[in-house]
C-alpha cells in the first residue's frame, strides 16, 4: 500500500502551479495512486469562503489547506496544493505538520507573468485595481530549500513535470516508473540537489 | 480495499456525539480501516477559525466539515463528524455531496443535558451568558430520516455503539465483525428501520 505525501506548489499567480499540479495528478492517478488537488475555486468556495488577502487571512488559508493536506497524507492519499502561499514561515509550518512534503517552487520572472496575464490580473494590479496582489503590491517570499525548482519562463512543461516526478521517485515516495521521462544526467542532477539539501 | 463513508453525528451539546464518535472510530481502526474524526478543538482551530455562531457561520462551518468528509470518503477513508450541525438543510446537502453517508441522531432530552452539563454551558446559556446556544437560544432541527437514532438519556453507550456498528454492517459499508455485539432481535430492528426508510 503506497503511503501518502504532499506536493506543495508555490509561486506567483500565473507561474504554472495549477497546470503542473494537474499534470502531476494525472501521472500519479495513472500509476494507481489516490490523489487530491487542492486548488482554485474549489478551495475558495469550500474551505476559504470569507477570507481576504490580508497577511492574517492568507496565513489562515494556507494553514487550513495544509491541515487538509495533512489529513489526506496520513491516510495514504497524495495531496497536491497549488496555492500561491507567499509566506515562507507558514509553508514551513505545513512542512513540519505534514512530514512527507515536497515543495515545488514555480519560478517565473515578473515580466513574463505580465506578458502572459491570461486573466488580466497583473494589468489590474499594476493599475491599483486589485489590492494586495502578490508580486506587485504584496510580498512573495521564495523558498530557501525547495525540493524542486521549475522555471516556467525558460523550460517547457514536460521538463518541469518530469523533474517533479523524478524527485518523487528519488525520494522513494513513488516507485520508479516504466519509460522514464528524464535522462541519466537529469536524474543525477535531481539526486545531487536532494543530497545537497539534506533530503536524501 | 474498503471504500470510504461518512458517519455524521448530529445532536445537542452534551448529547454524546464525541464519545460515540471515538468509540466507533476505535472499533473501525481495530478492524483495519482508515478513520478520521472531525471534532471539537481541532476543527475549530484548523478549519473554522474566525467563524461565529450566526446561522450563516454555522452553515459555512458544517459545509466545510462536509467537504473535508467528502474528500476523505472518496479516497476510501472513513470520516466521522461530531459537530452539532443544527440545520437539516445543510446536513442534507452534505449527504448529497458525500453519497455514502450515515446520519446518527443523538437524541437526549434537554433536562438530562442540563443535569449533565460538565462544562457548565447550559447553565451559562440559560443565564444568557452564552448567546446562540443550540437548544436554548438557537434552533435545532432533528433529522427526519437518520439511519440511526440513539437516545443517550435512556440507553447505555455500548448499546448505542453496537446499533451504529450494526447499521454500518447492514448497509454493507463494513464487513460483519466477529463476536457481534447485538442480538438477533436488534439486528432485525436495524434491518427493518433501514428498509422502512428506503436505505436498503
Amino acid at each position: 500500500m503506497a503511503k501518502g505525501f504532499t506536493v506543495w506548489f508555490t509561486g506567483l499567480s500565473g507561474s504554472g502551479k495549477s497546470t503542473l499540479a494537474e499534470r502531476v495528478r494525472d501521472i500519479l492517478l495513472e500509476r494507481g495512486m489516490k490523489v487530491e488537488v487542492l486548488d482554485g475555486d474549489e478551495v475558495r468556495t469550500n474551505l476559504s469562503k470569507g477570507l481576504g488577502f490580508s497577511k492574517e487571512d492568507r496565513d489562515t488559508n494556507i494553514r487550513r489547506i495544509g491541515w487538509v493536506c495533512h489529513l489526506l497524507t496520513r491516510n495514504d492519499v497524495v495531496a497536491i496544493s497549488a496555492a500561491i502561499s507567499p509566506y515562507k514561515a507558514i509553508r514551513d509550518e505545513n512542512r513540519k505538520l505534514i512530514g512527507r512534503f515536497v515543495e515545488v517552487y514555480c519560478e517565473c520572472d515578473i515580466d513574463t507573468l505580465k506578458g502572459r496575464d491570461p486573466k488580466g490580473l497583473y494589468e489590474k494590479a499594476l493599475k491599483g485595481e486589485i489590492k494586495n496582489f502578490t508580486g506587485v503590491s504584496d510580498p512573495y517570499e521564495p523558498p530557501e530549500k525547495p525540493e524542486v525548482v521549475v522555471d516556467t519562463a525558460k523550460e517547457d512543461i514536460d521538463t518541469s513535470v518530469q523533474r517533479i516526478i523524478g524527485t518523487l521517485e528519488q525520494l522513494n515516495y513513488i516507485p520508479a516508473g516504466d519509460g522514464r521521462g528524464y535522462s541519466d544526467d537529469e536524474e543525477e542532477s535531481i539526486k545531487q540537489r536532494l543530497k545537497d539539501l539534506g533530503y536524501i
